[in-house]
């Protein structure tokens, strides 16, 4: 096989080539393995690095990928090839916690450098593993982790450092943000927008991972820790998915001028100055302005809008999933872990702050609600009183539907999430109310 | 003054920091002196790296920047702040070829890294200073060079240093985005959007750089070399501004479904696996489905659209110009260096291809151009055959206004560059034409 022949004669850690010991070889590792076997010549005439694939670890071995990687470099013992002498860089790309947790901490611990795009380990143990990374002297790069092939980390990481950042929110579920452009676009109902998404395969036979906001936490999370050098993990981060929006929340959307997004939302709600920062991160469909430069983003397209005070307002848009785009992000950290290497740079030290992560229960923001009620005289009041007992003000309401089908659509003013929280409840109680739909919050400023 | 003070107690080049000359106290250097005496403690906290500015070199000393900056750093010798062995960066702000060049070259001579948003110089004598910095083991970073805040550079010269870059298009100058959207928005001319434009210090009293499309030109030389390992100079880049845009040619291009934004677009034009590589670098107004992500950047925003072999669409978002937006990219080069500096890392040289750069005649695209005319029969004829003569095919053809408004509007079906200049000179010689007016070039596939 020519791919082996070549692998083999570049092989030896001679000073212009690093080699690398993949774990994992799906859609993103084969991905990699197919670009650096093709353009490894031009990266290393551009670069002066040549990056070699010397060693492929996968779950087992297949005639299809002995096809498409060679017997040459395929085993199925990670440990071996994580503790190898002749690996140079370990890029992990298993997935999920055990083995991957162990294997880039032995990865770290033997003083070599790790790229992963394990956006679920980061962030349960992304503290736990970056202070390791630290302690051994060697760089633990993830840009493929959060909005794929979008440059992303490193922006926030590098370019952003001495930025005081105010919000970080994005669109970062590719998934989602198919099926509610679909929903917008073409005015189908979510179950057909979800049976769509998983027919042209931006959605997996159980979705729930990504329709419940896991990946979009999870990812929420990493960015929070980011932007405001912080340890976040998954576990503070409120969560709603988009399982329970309706095309007709859609529609009430669109004809007030917002689109519905899926947001991962991280923001700073102490002063900048402040000695202890507090943040809140949150993931959960929102109302946008249609035109915040958010709302234009269409089908399973990432973006992430950065608030700096200085830089102002960013946003980096982009593909976020699939294997060539995610391994474009994985091979962009490789030509800096390899060149860190070859220039025999250490990597920066992060300081992280403690901060205080407010609870959902303080959010400040409008909010839309609907009620399926009984059509009836005496109905409204008894409503606008459960608001009003929790000082939840209506900025506007209509009737849509008239008897069985009596629905009630509401803007709040500016509430405090507690305070809603509490009218739901109590809303919940009145015999009138058949049942709440749609809630959303409402990004921007009040209008 | 307590500025001043601070500064000198921590002057000295003890481990963690790093002392910064700046060359040039403008909007941009005077952000940047108040940013980094601000939040000089918090950088250092996060990075464990401090970063003074020591020296600060201006034309004249005038009370209100002793009052802004402190005496004790103020000097009108910029090149003794170059050579003075107390500075360890130099930031050159000044802008313009002389003395900027002079003094980044001896900079680098006296091997200190430069940090540099000085697009004009780039675009002419980057080659040089490249090289320069190259030969001088030293760092030229110019994140502030193109796009102000946007994190740019970073991602071309690092994340995406593996990706094979297929095209890149930014709307990269904000004066010309806001006259265009003004007129957009606002239906108003070109010469009202101007007047606007420079009222709200967004244009220059001569706009002359900005609408005639020089400054986008010296940014599109400056993202052709990036994108393409090249050696791109101001000079290679075909230029056209936005002087002749009419409102009508904005409304008619809505009324298609496009909006008409001023664009760099640098795109490779061979074929990536190519053992020389071709490209066409120009700036010109364009006609861009209203549907591009591109098209939604409004006011003094920048945007830059990259489209990469394995990453797909990407796009960057953001403040262009402004002194505290451009100041942070100039920051985070800063930490960037000094990061350097503290772990002993050289920058990482680049190699650059020779390409060729296609000339404009060769373009291949549509277009859209309106011709005043004679409204009297034989006039379409005669003007349709001069087109024929040429092979340029007409897509469609619309008359508005009647007798001495007569206008025609043509849009094209795609076809040569040379062949629609030739039928434009030919146009010029027909009695029946009066003028030719708007020509716009239509961005994406034919349809």
């Amino acid at each position: 096989v020519q791919v082996t022949n070549e692998v083999q004669a570049s092989t030896g850690n001679d000073a212009g080539t690093v080699r690398v010991g993949l774990l994992g070889c799906g859609n993103v590792g084969g991905a990699l393995v197919e670009i650096l076997d093709r353009e490894g010549d031009t990266i290393a005439r551009h670069l002066g690095v040549r990056l070699v694939i010397t060693r492929v670890a996968v779950r087992s071995i297949s005639n299809a990928r002995v096809e498409a990687v060679g017997a040459g470099r395929l085993t199925r013992d990670a440990h071996g090839v994580v503790v190898d002498p002749d690996v140079d860089v370990v890029v992990e790309l298993i997935g999920g916690i055990e083995p991957a947790r162990e294997l880039i901490a032995a990865a770290l611990r033997a003083g070599k450098p790790v790229v992963t795009g394990n956006k679920e380990l980061l962030a349960i143990y992304g503290g736990e593993l970056f202070a390791l990374a630290e302690q051994s002297g060697q760089a633990l790069l993830f840009e493929a982790a959060v909005a794929g092939a979008i440059p992303l980390i490193r922006a926030l990481a590098v370019s952003l450092a001495g930025e005081p950042i105010m919000r970080v929110m994005g669109i970062v579920n590719g998934t989602t943000n198919f099926i509610l452009s679909q929903m917008s676009e073409e005015r189908i109902t979510y179950t057909e927008a979800l049976g769509e998404a998983q027919r042209l395969g931006f959605a997996e036979r159980d979705p729930s991972a990504d329709v419940e906001g896991f990946d979009a936490s999870a990812k929420a999370a990493i960015l929070a820790s980011l932007a405001f050098n912080a340890d976040v993990v998954a576990g503070d981060v409120y969560r709603e998915g988009i399982d329970k929006i309706e095309l007709s929340d859609i529609d009430f959307a669109r004809r007030l001028g917002y689109e519905v997004k899926l947001l991962a939302v991280a923001e700073r709600v102490s002063d900048p100055t402040a000695c202890e920062t507090e943040i809140a991160v949150r993931v959960h469909p929102a109302m946008l302005p249609a035109e915040h430069p958010l709302a234009g983003v269409r089908g399973p397209f990432n973006a992430v809008f950065i608030e700096g005070a200085h830089a102002g307002e960013l946003m980096l848009y982009g593909r976020g999933a699939g294997g060539v785009p995610t391994a474009s992000a994985v091979l962009g950290d490789l030509i800096e872990v390899a060149s860190s290497l070859t220039s025999g740079a250490s990597p920066r030290p992060i300081h992280r702050d403690s901060v205080a992560i407010r609870p959902i229960d303080e959010l400040l923001t409008q909010y839309y609600v609907t009620l399926d009620v009984a059509d009836r005289p005496g109905v409204l009041a008894a409503v606008a009183t459960a608001f009003g007992a929790h000082s939840v003000s209506i900025r506007s309401m209509e009737q849509v539907g008239l008897g069985d089908e009596a629905r009630l659509v509401f803007i709040t003013h500016v509430a405090k999430e507690a305070d809603l929280q509490a009218t739901l409840a109590e809303l919940g109680r009145l015999d009138a109310v058949r049942r709440i739909g749609g809630l959303l919050r409402v990004i921007g400023v009040e209008r």
